[in-house]
């Protein structure tokens, strides 16, 4: 396999097992709390990232190696989470998302990737023209943005609590 | 116990697991590579934790609950890890790190500490007062704050992979 598609998927799949650490039965008083307005809480987060794993890279992948006249991809909906996740435990939630990643995993490796396939094109709804490369790699720092995220947002509840070393804290300046 | 004492251990005792589930074993393409000039890699986050809870935590927690007249605190020394890490692989890191956790969190709960004891002070060589509930504060918000950098600084060597999706990310913007 090539690069960058080992690499990522070193990432992709230890993120599951990362947020299950993180976040497998914490107290509520951790998860449930966001930055303030309508920004997301832990529990938020987790729903999008399975969002993500039903309606966003695999499928785009799909369309990107097809033989479709056109390769748009579908818009993908940041709010789905709110709807979906809704009766469900967080610890439901990272169950699911270990299970989807999973299935995903099998799925691309199935596809046995060459390197003329990593330089083949879709076309973002918003960004225009971009690589299954491009693609894989936006997978895996989107995972990486999000476990910084859920980082943050736990940070922050503790902004008042760590007194003067705020200022040396930078998570509590984002 | 009392906020924040239980809800900090929640995360304290979590965290060299989820560094354990992000790093073990990781390629040193990932782990060696640092934002550019004198940042650090994941190696040295890693070297900083252990030499944080070898000097930092416990040992100024002992200061505030002493009789000694003088609670000033010693500097912590930034650097110190590329020194002690030298010759140590990260997967030697990893399990001092969570060892090391270990030990200090069972050193913390045999303290038994009072709401009175969480308002105990000690001096901060720049900071100046500080009290022992903000000191665990700042230890779990040290954390959450450098499982952040290192998702930030594994993000930012996909800067140019992404291609157009940089806009999306914010991580790969700070």
């Amino acid at each position: 396999m090539n690069f960058p598609l080992a690499k990522s998927i070193e990432i992709l799949e230890r993120t599951p097992d990362v947020l299950i650490a993180l976040l497998q039965n914490i107290s509520s008083d951790w998860s449930s709390k966001n930055e303030g307005g309508e920004t997301w809480s832990v529990y938020d987060i987790v729903g999008h990232l399975i969002h993500a794993e039903k309606t966003d890279w695999i499928v785009r992948m799909e369309i990107i190696l097809s033989d479709k006249p056109d390769k748009t991809f579908v818009a993908f909906d940041r709010f789905a989470q709110f709807e979906n996740s809704k009766g469900k435990s967080l610890s439901q939630l990272l169950d699911t998302f270990k299970a989807l990643r999973k299935l995903n995993l099998e799925n691309l490796r199935l596809k046995n990737l060459t390197n003329e396939n990593m330089e083949e094109k879709g076309i973002h709804p918003s960004l225009g023209e971009v690589s299954l490369s491009q693609l894989i790699a936006t997978w895996t720092v989107h995972d990486l943005n999000h476990i910084a995220q859920i980082s943050r947002v736990m940070a922050k509840q503790y902004k008042a609590e760590v007194g003067p070393w705020e200022a040396y804290l930078k998570i509590l300046q984002l």
